[in-house]
């Protein structure tokens, strides 16, 4: 891939307890900030619940049609912790035990606390390339695109840096904000005629409620700075027309 | 549909700024604890982008395969609000006034407040029911078993009450949390082996770090209150024998 193609994923969130509401999710969050960051878009998200199956025909799904897929949950010790065995069944690899995980594992625990439950979390699809955690030593793996993640939103994050050069990204996807004070009703006529004159730039409008005042943040994002420049002065231009304030935000 | 039956359901969140992760979403969370609550599973979740083609497929798709949708977001003022245009296509209805959509409003806004702009939201699939907007005014719809709300979180959770009489729900599903001051890998075995023990019900297993403390909860869902209290006395058992601490959270 150069730099110049378009690259994509997606992410699946494995996990009962996002689809009961217990939890909410904030690694989607996390991941699509840093793929953003090295130029990858994210095409989509699915949350999918702790099923073989499910997550078996998923991530067989969602790895051809994406550059890379991204999965968080279920790699840790417990009964309901499948995703290693279920990734291995996708690619027709065994489930067996990494060798240099283990040795991992032996080394950051104590001597007798590398229990049975512990040990699980070396078991993966044979010849995973390992993801280092610097957090709680239990490491990540990939199959080809596919990369496991773990559930815990700051462990998880604490692995994302490790991932930079194992994975390539396109040109970096540039985005600009401004946020107004005004309601999406008083700019949505400019606005569509902004993006009616800038087809190739994504021109979104999200409002929000902040410090007990109304307001709208408009986010534009391109691969190219001089079209969120031209776009951004077009917007510009009929705020000032409309006296409407401009905000931090 | 019977109190007896399954009845489940699944979310789709529309919406750019989930994808790029400027904003985490939380309207699954809201839906799925609402949903919970009158008995329906949440079986998955997908976040696609504002492209109408992949809103028609996606919606297509999965109102084949749950009794009810929820989608959230895109229901707005601006040019990129396209869910009720792609609703309508979904379900080959045409995109029109609601005249009741319409009234409402009308009447909401003062006089001459009522522009082009929020006149868009009065756009919807032909015959769509409406769903009340509490708090500010521009109402939802349902067509069929797709129940479209808006993706600003206040507004949101607002509207989920009006729908109660209109989607009916299973059996509650239940659940209880036992919260421990241990780590996963400590009762793995024995979690495990409750679970071969009560194999119709859910336990899932969550590590938490809270007030500089490792835990962990585990949670048991089950349409049956009398399964969960067998299965709870079972953890409670290995957990004394483990001398575990039992904590609030």
């Amino acid at each position: 891939m150069t730099k110049n193609k378009k690259v994509n994923a997606a992410i699946l969130i494995i996990g009962n307890e996002i689809l009961s509401g217990r939890t909410k999710d904030t690694n989607t969050s996390s991941i699509a900030l840093w793929l953003n960051s090295i130029g990858i878009k994210v095409n989509e998200v699915r949350v999918i619940p702790d099923i073989e199956s499910i997550i078996i025909e998923t991530v067989n799904y969602l790895r051809e049609v994406n550059n890379y897929v991204f999965t968080t949950g279920g790699i840790g010790p417990t009964h309901d912790d499948i995703t290693a065995q279920s990734i291995s069944k996708a690619f027709n690899l065994q489930y067996e035990i990494h060798k240099e995980a283990f040795k991992i594992l032996e080394a950051y625990y104590k001597v007798g606390e590398f229990n049975e439950g512990r040990q699980k979390m070396v078991w993966m699809p044979k010849n995973a390339n390992l993801i280092l955690n610097p957090t709680s030593g239990a490491p990540g793996f990939n199959v080809e695109n596919v990369f496991c993640l773990p559930g815990v939103p700051s462990i998880l994050k604490s692995m994302l840096g490790g991932l930079q050069n194992r994975i390539i990204g396109g040109k970096p996807i540039l985005s600009h904000t401004i946020s107004l004070r005004t309601v999406e009703s008083e700019i949505a006529k400019a606005l569509s005629d902004v993006q009616d004159n800038n087809k190739d730039l994504e021109i979104g409008s999200y409002p929000f409620f902040h410090a007990g005042k109304l307001g709208v943040s408009i986010v534009l994002r391109s691969e190219d700075q001089s079209k969120i420049n031209k776009c951004s002065k077009e917007i510009l231009n009929f705020v000032n027309e409309k006296k409407i304030k401009i905000v931090d935000r």
